[in-house]
C-alpha cells in the first residue's frame, strides 16, 4: 500500500471524500477527474484560511463545507438514502486547542451539516444533538435550510433501488460505495492547533436510525494538539468498536509512536482483519501527515505550505493533477 | 477519595446507580437504606448469573434492567425529564469477548432500555440506532413496551419544574443529581470474559435530543478482554470530550498501568480539572476492581466470589449494609 506520507510543515491540510472498493475499470477519465477536482476545490477552500494565518477549526470547516456541496460525495447535496428512501445525514467537529467537540446525527435539512454540528459545539453545553430535536436548533440557529430536491441525485437514488433489489434477491451487496461514503478533513495551522471534521450520510440503505462512526467522538472523529487530527471513512460499526480514532491518538500518547506508525497500525493491523475495511487521513502537531487505508482506493487530498494541492484516488502516489493533466488551472 | 479497591476474583460484579453532589445532609436514613437495597437487588441479579457460570454479558444485563426497575435511579422507570418534560433514554451495552457494542440513544417505551441496547448488538449489523426508528425496531423485535405513567416518578417532575424555575429566575442549577444519574454494570466472569452495560435517563431539564456519554462507545461504555470493563456516571459530555472509558483501557496496553492506576487516573487527573465530574466503575481480566469518583458520593456496589454483597455511597468503604444494619436479609 502507498504510504502517502509528507513531512511536517507550517500548515497542513488534508482531506477524504470516502474510501472503499474503487477501480479504474469502473472510472471514466472524466469522473475520475471531477473527483480531482471535487477535493482540490475542498483544499482550496482550507488553504485560503490556512495561507492567511486562520485557525484549523476554520480550515476543516471550509473544507468539509466544499466536499458537501459537492454532489459526488456522500455528505450533504448527494448524501446517500436510507431503506425508507430518506436521508439521514451525520457530522462531527472537534477543536484539538481544547478537545471541545459538536456532532449531529440523523438530520436532513442545514445545507452544511458540519455548520451544524460546529454550531452544537459553540453554542450548547452539548456535544451531540440528534434528529428533530437537532433540526429545532439548526433552525433556532438560522442555519440555511435546503429542501429535499436540493440534495436528492438520481445517481444515489439509483444504488438505493439496486441495493433493495440485491437484497430482493437474497444478494448481498457488498459494494463499498455503499458502506464508504464519508467526506472529512483534518488540519493543523500555522500556530500549531489542530483540528478535525467529518460528515456523511452514511450506508446507501442503511436502517432509519442507523448512526455510524462519524458524530462518535473517539471512533470517526478526533483531535488534540498534543497528538493529532483524524478522520475516518469506512466501515463505521468496526470503528466505533475499536474506537479507532482515539486508539491512534493513544498510541501516540502512550506508546511512544509516531503519527504514521499508529495510524497505519490501526488501520492495517486493528480495523482491517476485523472487517473495518476504510481509511483515516491524520495529521500531527508539527504538521506531518498519513493517509493509511486498507482498500483499494481512497479520495483524498493534501495541500501543505509549499502551495501545491496533492489528490489521489486509488493505490498510488499523491500528485498535483492539474500539472499532470495540464487541466483545472486558475 | 477512598479507593474502593478490591482483589482478583473467580467472578466479579460492579453496579452503580449515578454519582455527584451526594450528602449525608441531605439524605434520610430510610432512603439510604432504599437504596442500598436497590443497588443490592442489582448485585443479586447478576451475582446469580454469575454464580452459576454464566456470562458477563448476561450478569451486567440482568444488573442493569434491575437498576432500570428501580425508580430511585435515573434509568428506565424513574428516567429524569427533558426541559420539554418528555423522557429521553440512552443505553449502551459491549461484549468484551469480540467487542460486539449496541447502544440505542433517544428513545422511551422499552421497558428496559438495555434490552434494546443488547438487540442491537445481537440482531442488527449496527451498533447505534437512534430515536422513533431505534422504537419501530424495539417493537419489530418484540422488546417489552411501558406507558408513559409507568416511567413518571413525581421526584423526577419536581426536579424539572425547581430547575426550569431557577433557569427562568437565572440562577444556574448546579445540583449534581441533574447532571449525573446513569446505571451501569461491569463484569468478569468465571470464564475471564468481560461486559459492560450502561443506561441513563441523562440530564434533568436537558435539551431534547442531547445524548450524553452513555451511548457513545469508548466515553461512557468500554468492553474488551484484554483490557477491562467499565460504565461511567457524570458530566457525559467531558467524558466523551476525553474519550474516558477507551483512555483508561488504553493505558492499560500502551501504558503498562494496573487497572487501578488507570481508572483512578483518568477520573482523577484527567476528567476532574475539565469539569467532568463523575465516577467509573471498573473491572479488568482478573477480575480486581476499581470505583474512582471525584465528587462527593457515587451509589455502588460490588459483589464477587466470595458472595458478600457490598455497597457504598458516600467516600467510604464498601460494607454489606445488610450485616451492618441487620436489616434487608433474606
Amino acid at each position: 500500500m502507498t504510504q502517502n506520507l509528507l513531512p511536517q510543515s507550517e500548515f497542513s491540510l488534508v482531506v477524504h471524500g470516502g474510501a472503499g472498493t474503487i477501480l479504474r475499470s469502473t472510472m471514466t477519465p472524466a469522473r475520475e477527474a471531477a473527483y480531482h477536482a471535487g477535493l482540490r476545490r475542498a483544499l482550496e477552500a482550507g488553504q485560503l484560511v490556512l495561507a492567511a494565518g486562520g485557525a484549523a477549526l476554520d480550515a476543516v470547516t471550509a473544507a468539509v463545507m466544499a466536499l458537501e456541496d459537492e454532489p459526488l460525495f456522500n455528505a450533504g447535496r448527494g448524501a446517500v438514502f436510507t431503506s425508507a428512501g430518506k436521508q439521514e445525514m451525520d457530522a462531527a467537529i472537534m477543536d484539538g486547542r481544547d478537545r471541545a467537540a459538536g456532532a449531529v446525527a440523523g438530520i436532513c435539512g442545514p445545507r452544511n451539516p458540519i455548520l451544524a454540528a460546529r454550531a452544537v459545539m459553540e453554542r450548547t453545553e452539548h456535544v451531540l444533538l440528534i434528529g428533530e430535536s437537532a433540526l429545532a436548533f439548526c433552525r433556532a440557529q438560522g442555519l440555511a435550510f435546503e429542501d429535499t430536491p436540493y440534495f436528492f441525485t438520481q445517481a444515489r437514488w439509483q444504488a438505493l433501488q439496486d441495493t433493495l433489489a440485491m437484497r430482493q434477491a437474497g444478494v448481498d451487496n457488498q459494494d463499498a460505495s455503499r458502506k464508504h461514503g464519508t467526506v472529512g478533513a483534518v488540519a493543523r495551522d500555522s500556530h500549531g492547533h489542530l483540528a478535525a471534521a467529518t460528515s456523511t450520510g452514511g450506508m446507501t440503505a442503511k436502517a432509519p436510525g442507523r448512526v455510524g462512526d462519524t458524530p462518535v467522538i473517539g471512533a470517526g472523529t478526533w483531535a488534540d494538539d498534543d497528538t493529532c487530527a483524524l478522520s475516518g471513512t469506512g466501515n463505521g460499526e468496526v470503528f466505533i468498536r475499536y474506537a479507532a480514532c482515539h486508539e491512534i491518538s493513544a498510541r501516540m500518547r502512550h506508546a511512544g509512536q509516531t503519527l504514521a506508525q499508529a495510524a497505519q497500525g490501526v488501520v492495517m493491523d486493528v480495523l482491517a482483519p476485523h472487517g473495518g475495511s476504510g481509511g483515516i487521513i491524520a495529521v500531527d502537531r508539527h504538521g506531518g501527515v498519513s493517509l493509511p487505508f486498507n482498500c483499494a482506493g481512497m479520495y483524498r487530498g493534501v495541500v501543505q505550505a509549499d502551495g501545491v494541492l496533492r489528490t489521489a484516488i486509488y493505490d498510488e502516489p499523491l500528485v498535483d493533477y492539474a500539472a499532470v493533466t495540464g487541466g483545472n488551472k486558475p
